[in-house]
């Protein structure tokens, strides 16, 4: 098994055309068919990562800024930021376009985190990440914090063992 | 217009049945599709509410426990739990159930929050909730919290601002 | 295996909003998507009370009075009426309600029936129902003369012994 | 406007292959994804008769034979069987096919009406249909009985009223 | 296994609806969506021909000629013109009909290639098509051309050993 | 307006996920699925070029090498190779890759071409555009070549017009 992989080689661009049944009556865009989007735009870059299947095992915050309408292109770009044992973080950007009144924004960013299944469904060891951008060291970093923040949400940490998030709460 | 609402008029169950084209190649259940259906679940709970069409401004951080299966069924309940000029929050709870195996378990739970809209697509302000359950009450008490966690990492607050959420850091 | 169960453990509610996908030209809902979602709800209560999967067997005479419209939420109802050997019948309440007009009313009524089969796709023994509220006392009682005018209109059953449908004719 | 239509005029064939997401967890067609297609395929037929927009009214009782599997080809034939005033009835068939087995069977069949719609929406005085060969003048003839059966089954009409559908109970 | 099959045993007629999620902004149908269903109504002939699975091997130029609306009615006829080893040429024509309007018009013709495959997923030969109509035996003949045409366009033949197409530049 | 595009600002890169409903028996995509996709694909490429809505006027010779499975991924890759009044040629590449195997190659190559249509639906003039690697260079050449092969194969050009097709028939 490869042991190791660059941040580079999880890349992954996806484009959707927002279509009638993906709008509500007022012809936006709804913000589950974005997450359900996102969610196999994200698994792709966890599959490229570790080459075997994968589940979803979180979504952090997201927040819509703008409402997308119909006829707009939405690309989803996304990379690994770091893994863990069996688990996998996410980064994704989600830009909007408007190709008629050309404009283009980012409409949100999220993290996602994925664990690596086996043939019998097991969570299995997954290679490494090598981040090496400055950007992608940023991220990898700030992964331990994310994820201190998901385990004490989630209930399964308690405040004083996250020594990482409370750098953030003291300086970002 | 309607000045105040109950929490327990908002309240709304969907089930759904997982199909295969809800499921990966291990046949589980894709996480985006089951936030496609808690975005959908919880936007009828906010239209209960303020009787007009809503847009999703966020969803909170999510985790999912155990894969669900190709035939299971799902059950969303959710209520909204406090509003904002504008926006509410809605919480719900995912139920999966295997009906020949009879289990029964909480798969998830999950903040979203909403926006109303009037006829011309802007923000329109929506009735106060009432809460009145002790549940609903503390859920309400929570909904300020959360809010500045929201805020925070969206980028739109300062730690210092954020006075409850300060109370989770220091006793939940 | 469980002998017998109640009506009440049977019961379900499943809420669908209208989308773009499930409308014709004039902006209503198909009559044809409806019978696919309450087949869904029907089937749902059918598994709830035999624990295995099933098929559909007969959707008895539906009709739909006023035109749903996009946007407009359904909610379906459905419990199980009574059981005979490896089939059960279910009776189903389809609800539409539109949230900005603030109007809801009953949409239509209907009977499905179901057989469950085993591993092996063959019609298996299901429990025994028993009703309680006079409601499902009543349905129960009539399930016998839907199930002869079933048995009639598929060319099954001859007029002469179909002895409770006879009491219909008479007196309803 | 045309006066009369021949019942030919109305013909249609729909074929359709069984995808995976129609099916159930045993790989067999769902009854409600076979009524969504029976009511596309009469819809069509209604149409041929009135060059307009038509809704649903009602579906008479439907019972399915055998399982119908993946893979498997569906001919859905229709034909339109009687006018009255704004209502159409059709009649349909559903021939099931395993072109690897080399079988094909009738599945089930059905009677569907519809109501022709204006451009505001309102029912709307349609051709009378002109039935031609015995099948369809027995069904032109029988479209009567059937008709009362659904007012009766409907609420909307007295046994006493119901003179055709009594000749039905006294021989078939 | 059958050795030879008439061309007229492998007709076959789909009807389509074209519904909101199959059209652009525009209300036009989708060509990639009309592709869809071409693929399926043509892979249905060629399965009537060797009564086993298939796979698309091409598809020759489509062109379209005028935009077809939301509300149209799509009639796809196919039949396959000739085999050869294991793969079968269809011929097929889109016709579209507006039923408020009372317009039908051949929207595009097309011929498509499948190749048959047998239980473990390898090409198998089929049987030999027998042309019976002036109009079938045309299309068997230019079959020969137009698999050279396809040979060349794929890059899998040279221009001097494509005799038949050599005589449609001479004399079409 | 704006008056020139450079090749390299049409282009567009769309991931896709193969999922159950996309598949026949054999799990393998169904050719019509990924041609729906490839026109999306395109039509996103041509809208980047002209800012305006489009309708596909034409699909060429598209061949299927191997079949894509079920959970393998597919990456379109497209720019616009030329354009001529207000039509666009668009040239794409789908990868498939499966990340289980860790294997990737090219599945297939198509050329369509689109028209753009103003607000009323009516043909409308299209920016020039300025090829600039040798790649882009050739296909722009090519251009016309093909051109002409699509409208004799349409029956709209005779063979002794198509000057610079005969060129390719000399040599490629």
């Amino acid at each position: 098994m490869i042991k190791t992989k660059f941040a580079s080689e999880t890349s992954n661009t996806m484009t959707e055309l927002v279509l009638p049944n993906d709008t509500n009556t007022l012809g936006n865009l709804m913000g589950g068919r974005l997450m359900h989007w996102m969610d196999i735009a994200a698994a792709i870059s966890a599959m490229r990562h570790c080459n075997m299947p994968v589940v979803t095992a979180s979504v952090d915050n997201v927040s819509f800024a703008r409402p997308i309408k119909l006829g707009d292109i939405l690309s989803i770009e996304s990379k690994v930021t770091r893994s863990f044992n069996s688990s996998m973080e996410v980064y994704l950007k989600v830009w909007a376009e408007n190709l008629h009144e050309q404009t283009r924004y980012l409409s949100n960013e999220a993290y996602l985190t994925f664990v690596a299944l086996n043939e019998s469904g097991k969570p299995t060891i997954v290679p490494e990440l090598i981040p090496e951008t400055i950007d992608e060291k940023e991220k990898f970093a700030g992964a331990l914090r994310r994820r201190q923040l998901r385990l004490i949400l989630g209930g399964k940490m308690k405040i004083d063992e996250a020594v990482e998030l409370k750098a953030l709460f003291i300086k970002d």
